[in-house]
């Protein structure tokens, strides 16, 4: 598959539409496959029906067209005949890309797996039988598979269709509220060991892409699910990139098996020899034993999971129905645990999401011009975020010396790291989706002589919690610096994105110095001081523009040491921790000028250790003191003061914590999150009101 | 090696000690070993020098005996003859006996790797090159060959040797401060990385059992390590049996290669075929293969590893001196990552412990009565500790219920859940040391339908902080059950096995519930509520024996709520979380003996949701009011406290958090712990009167 070219561009700049059967979907009408302007998007369909033997006409469908406005889940779906199906993934196709090109989201791997969401949706049930997606930015196609393809263009918007699979919009077609990768494997299993228990025979299906398959919690649950010999059926989808280009010896293992170009049928001949083999224990073991074999002298990735306890089947053409078909009934009708390695193409469909998956992963709004895709922009010049601020100070500071190291977990384009990739390789460090090896491997770098600074989202580090303690605290504090991108609620891509955790599991660990800058300069500052600093750092930064210079003059860091950014009068102070001081800021004018109430501004800069000197200061001179966080209310920042008075003796009765309440914050703007819990200017104004009018 | 007896009880009752030249170490003096209680050592060296065609007579040696006496590593280890190797072998077990007898500690696994310690000391340099232990439970050898046998027998005692590899104790050869598994090679892979980029060109090596393989964050590390061709060495210390009975598919494969019996030699085929090629990278790569294949065919577990970019060698017998010698010394000159897969017994030397490696794994104090070991027991009846009732309630809920399942991550023994292992295998699962997947299943068991109750120490669950915000918390809150075991200070293990941090980094965590008894009594009742409770639950137990019924009636459970156990009056009153319940009243009573003062004590029950209404009531009625826990003072109960005063607009002056202070706690009695924090009677008194007297 890989030798062929992945995408054509015509004279007119359209571009073509693939399959396995690749004059199938050319030419068809929109953007999509608009081979030629000329054709319609008929003449393209009885051109498919003549490819598969058969004149449109002659196809008898139950389900009129397009398809979509009528299918909500496996009945609608197994009455689709297969020669129509690809005017289903079309439609499909169609749809994904005419809502992400306004809504953004994630674009190449939905893309990729539309013949395989059609296919699994006609041999099983999902009303009963169970599908678990890794990470769940595959689960597009899915939902329109299960009416919700009316809803498409709310994706990702405030109480539209989430971007992942949500418990909350289908308990029964989305299980779980998804998209931490490497756990669809563990979930699978533990749901066919519970129903199985239960005496129910259902199908439980794990579909794993590629990048979850570098994840330490895969590998524990296939290795579990293998040993106890559970019926389960992990469907890897290996698209060769995952999020970022994939990394890991394994990936290489697999890369090697896609370009032998061998794509197996179920009859090939390692089935064939189960097959031909009286039946017996010892036959199959025997056989068995021949297909594993077999599979390691074709440089077969399978040794690996067969040596985890699964049977290993493939690699099968992720865009061929007639063959997903055979395989997945095929898959249907075998007990124990076997792992199905489907190849596809990330992108597939769209030409430049073809070509460049990695940065077609997760799409921002865009437009189509002259038949390529170009991100929508507005006509102010963009302005610069916290992300690039941070990955701007590492590149410079590597630059000048080579012992500093940048880490990052699978998300070199989404950390901005990928500068660093570039410029200086070798000094850049991708383990893939592995956060736990991370945080550890930049321990034991630092204790090794080299400096590392690892950019982890902060509700990725969640999954590292033990190393931050065991590898980085306990040894009396090694200094490491982990930037945490995505502090904060994070907007379009929901609750699980969400930062929000991080001060809570983090301020406990001794040694430890926690930081959150209020505006670029001081994020500069803050990557400077920690990559200098002997104690190990965590600067927790927001996804959203990073405000200018708040300040004229920057007062230099200090550990410990917050600073007043706006002297107001005795009435209101506000201790603002990191993107919350630039929302008081505009909280304080706001209430200078439509009350009259002259607000004091502190940047507490640091988390821990938190200057108490401020806070006794703001206490002492101040009616009011608001703390301001971005973070639960639970164990945050403002826990934090409240804990500092109590050791001070002072009375906390004049301090009011804002922050977020004991529940989640779902999918939206980033804006809209913060304004749902009152962290916005109006909501902050709102609150001093509240406190101030008693 | 499998197929030999593992030991034999002689006459007089005592014990033989084997090696794989099974005759040199037989009836040395001591109980190891004294075949013949007639024999002298002396003689028996001698017939050991025999054997290996030498008199002890010609046999030099520049170090005298006893050889411990004068070893501070590898410089002294190579001077001994190899001649004279089981001798040395022979005093480390001696001393590792005679200190754990008396100081209880891991003994099964640090017999097993005695002479794999000391080929390690030869062959390589641990002043420059690099030796990390995964989990460390097999460090005494080490210990002693590095200087520190003169102090082994204050292990595991304060300010006595650790249990664990501890950078405090020596920073070179012990770099880091260890005792969770699984990240042994992510520790050796990121110091190989930073120090082969300084230009160093010293030896990485990663010791790790077959226990520690099971971590999926063991995977992530070989997954990078083969990936980027480090030089590393991965030695796999396959003892076949972890630290409970071992679990996983990889276990099985495992166990299959060290039935075969097949210990090959550096000079096997696999290596000739290398040998024997004309020089070429082609050649190399071609021989490579062939390798791969050989150990395919062989069923070597080889596969795994191969896939993940190491080359595999093995296995060796592990207690074959010239063997090892052979291997590591073969190692040292292989560039790129290597496993080299190492079959030792756990146990070896004492036939109670080879026969018994399970329940001898971590020994509490034992004497040896007829030539078997026997726990020391004291003269009162022992009394039931948290873990056991915990247990106890488990079973016998499950007893009548066939749909509740208990869930271990290699800890059966540890938490006691081995008795429903016994009785009830149906309703038992032992994960491996596997946190993150253990509470996804859960998660996943529930949803589908079965009750799950998982039994994890509280330090080791912080590995699955992510999985208890993805697949429980988010999803609405999955009503799964854990109980933590060895909440609060653990005693002789140290800081890495202190469950200090559980309240931090769960109480931010929206639907979770958290609580932890004052008693036996309260704590059946707990874990039957969470049994039968709509949330997610998790109880907090320390390692202690419970207490018997603090109060005369027992109040039954209510969300949210406490308990007054002794009304005071006005002055003092406690509240207290878990453990501290019991030593709060010891406090108020000797308040009251020595100092006139009728302390109140309240068992606050849940620290999540918070009892306010008690919190208003004690700081209404009562001049001060202790928080007391089991827990660092950040983000713990009495923070909870502090953030519902603040809620509630009372005044937190009145407030004193009796806790963990911002520092690590180390190794001692969990009572001389409790009284280095505090957090004892005399403590807690002494705070109180501090207070008071003001």
């Amino acid at each position: 598959m890989n030798e062929r070219p992945v995408g054509t561009v015509e004279s007119d700049g359209t571009t073509v539409l693939r399959t396995s059967k690749e004059d199938v979907m050319s030419g068809n009408q929109g953007v999509l496959g608009n081979q030629a302007s000329s054709a319609s998007s008929d003449e393209i369909l009885r051109k498919a029906a003549q490819i598969i033997g058969a004149e449109e006409a002659d196809i008898p469908c139950p389900i009129p067209q397009p398809f979509l406005d009528h299918i909500k889940g496996h009945e609608d779906v197994v009455q689709i005949p297969m020669a129509l199906l690809p005017k289903l993934a079309h439609e499909i196709r169609e749809k994904i890309h005419a809502s992400v090109k306004v809504t953004g989201g994630h674009l190449a791997s939905n893309l990729g797996v539309t013949e395989l969401s059609i296919a699994l949706h006609r041999v099983f049930d999902f009303r009963k039988d169970r599908l678990i997606m890794d990470v769940g930015h595959q689960v597009y196609p899915h939902k329109m598979l299960t009416g919700r393809a009316g809803r498409f263009h709310t994706l990702r918007q405030a109480d539209g269709l989430a971007g992942f699979p949500d418990h909350r919009e289908d308990p029964v077609y989305d299980l779980f509220h998804t998209s931490h990768a490497g756990m669809a494997t563990s979930m699978t299993l533990g749901m066919a060991i519970a129903e199985h228990r239960r005496g129910l025979k259902n199908h439980h299906i794990a579909l794993v892409g590629d990048g979850a398959m570098t994840c330490g919690a895969t590998f524990e649950a296939l290795n579990h699910g293998g040993h106890i010999h559970e019926d389960m059926l992990v469907i890897f989808n290996d698209n060769g990139c995952s999020i970022s280009a994939n990394v890991g010896a394994l990936s290489s293992t697999c890369s090697k098996i896609r370009k032998t170009g061998i794509f197996k049928r179920a009859k090939d001949f390692g089935r064939e020899v189960l097959e031909k083999m009286p039946y017996g224990k010892n036959a199959e073991r025997i056989a068995e034993q021949m297909l594993g074999v077999a599979s390691h002298l074709t440089h077969s990735p399978g040794a690996i999971f067969m040596d985890l306890g699964f049977r290993y089947y493939g690699p099968v053409d992720g865009h061929d129905f007639e063959s997903l078909h055979e395989w997945l009934e095929e898959m249907k009708s075998i007990k124990g645990p076997k792992l199905l390695h489907v190849v596809t193409h990330k992108g597939r469909g769209l030409q430049w999401a073809e070509e460049d998956p990695i940065n077609w992963h997760g799409a921002k709004p865009y437009e189509v011009q002259n038949g390529t895709a170009v991100i929508k922009k507005s006509s102010k010049p963009a302005p610069v975020d916290y992300c690039n601020v941070v990955s701007d100070t590492i590149l410079k500071r590597a630059k000048a010396d080579k012992n500093i190291v940048a880490i990052t977990a699978a998300m070199a384009e989404g950390t901005t790291l990928s500068k660093v990739r570039s410029e200086l390789p070798d000094q850049f460090i991708d383990v893939g989706i592995c956060e736990q090896h991370a945080t550890a491997l930049a321990a034991a770098m630092r204790k090794g002589g080299v400096n590392a600074v690892a950019c982890i989202y902060s509700s990725f580090l969640q999954r590292a919690v033990d190393q931050l303690f065991h590898e980085v605290s306990l040894q009396d504090g090694i200094p490491i610096t982990i930037c945490m991108d995505r502090a904060g609620l994070c907007g379009d891509d929901g609750a699980t994105a969400n930062g929000v955790f991080d001060l809570a599991y983090m301020r406990a660990f001794p040694h430890f110095v926690l930081m959150a800058p209020k505006d670029g300069v001081e994020t500069e500052a803050m990557v400077n001081w920690a990559i200098d600093s002997d104690k190990p750092c965590f600067i927790r930064t927001p996804k959203e523009p990073s405000a200018l210079a708040m300040t004229k003059e920057f007062k230099p860091l200090e550990l410990g040491k917050g600073e007043i950014v706006r002297q107001g009068e005795g009435q209101v102070a506000f201790l603002a921790y990191g993107a919350m001081v630039v929302r008081c800021m505009q909280a304080a004018e706001k209430l200078e000028k439509e009350h009259g109430i002259k607000a004091t501004v502190a940047n507490a800069r640091f988390c821990k250790p938190l200057d108490t000197e401020l806070v006794a200061q703001l206490l002492d001179g101040h009616q009011q003191v608001f703390t301001a966080e971005d973070h639960q209310l639970q164990n945050g920042f403002g826990t934090a003061v409240l804990e500092a008075c109590n050791d001070l003796s002072l009375d906390t009765r004049k301090i009011t914590r804002l922050g977020i309440p004991d529940l989640y914050v779902y999918h939206g703007k980033r804006d809209w999150q913060l304004a749902q819990v009152g962290l916005d200017c109006d909501g902050i104004v709102a609150s001093v009101l509240k406190k101030v009018k008693k």
